[in-house]
């Protein structure tokens, strides 16, 4: 496939999340053709339940006035879910670019229905990344998405 | 009105912020009836576009199993946005106890479609400091819901 800069930018961040030993899954803001936001999963690093990569993206953003958000496009290597989704309609980001969403489904139908253009591109590097993660390390995965480990 | 303690620890949370030049609005987060978490906005404080009330009071708890947020009563002064909302999703919050949603209807629909209590106080403090606020600072609240200043 052909290489989407912005998304081997989220893939890198979910690589720099895996070697400081968190989720790898990252993220990237893309504004008039320019990476102006990126960030990955810090639920290990920082402790925190809310510190999704797209949530760390947005916030390295700092404050930013509504419009500017209007005019990004999302990148995360995986499915956004709900509270990432959440955000994405809070700030009414027109455009998302999904890694891949076989590992996980997020909300991509509530984006959808809210007018967000979505575009899954089914990159192999996203899916190996997160199918090697949760084999070793199955129950950080759960805690991720809120979920009992089976 | 009778006080509710909880509401009330919410409201706090929302003075704090208010004192220190952010948006007035508080969220506490109650397991067993002792209140285990707590925050409020820190957009000004912090910079920060995720740090809602609820997102802060959600991020002090640190890491929680996914059974933990399925027994706790999320307070919070203002209906929750989208982002708070799915926030709420993400982790099965079952009960959410509102402070009022006169100044802002949040997603209290999509809330109750999966199936979430929600219990709205219309709390006279948590209106009157938020129509306060806004009355003197318009551009910070519209800010904060991703919403261009009328």
């Amino acid at each position: 496939m052909t290489l989407d800069p912005f998304m081997e930018a989220a893939i890198q961040e979910a690589k720099l999340g895996l070697t400081a030993g968190g989720i790898p899954i990252g993220s990237a803001v893309v504004k008039d053709g320019i990476i102006v936001g990126r960030g990955h999963n810090l639920r290990v690093q920082r402790s925190s339940a809310i510190l999704h990569a797209e949530m760390s993206a947005l916030e390295s953003l700092g404050r930013q006035p509504a419009m500017f958000y209007q005019q990004v496009t999302l990148y995360t290597t995986l499915s956004p879910c709900s509270m990432c989704t959440g955000a994405i309609l809070l700030y009414k980001i027109p455009h998302v670019v999904i890694g891949e969403n076989r590992t996980f489904m997020g909300e991509e139908a509530l984006l959808k229905a809210h007018g967000v253009k979505v575009t899954v591109l089914d990159h192999p590097t996203c899916y190996q990344m997160m199918q090697a993660f949760i084999q070793t390390t199955p129950q950080l995965w759960h805690e991720d998405i809120g979920v009992e480990q089976p």
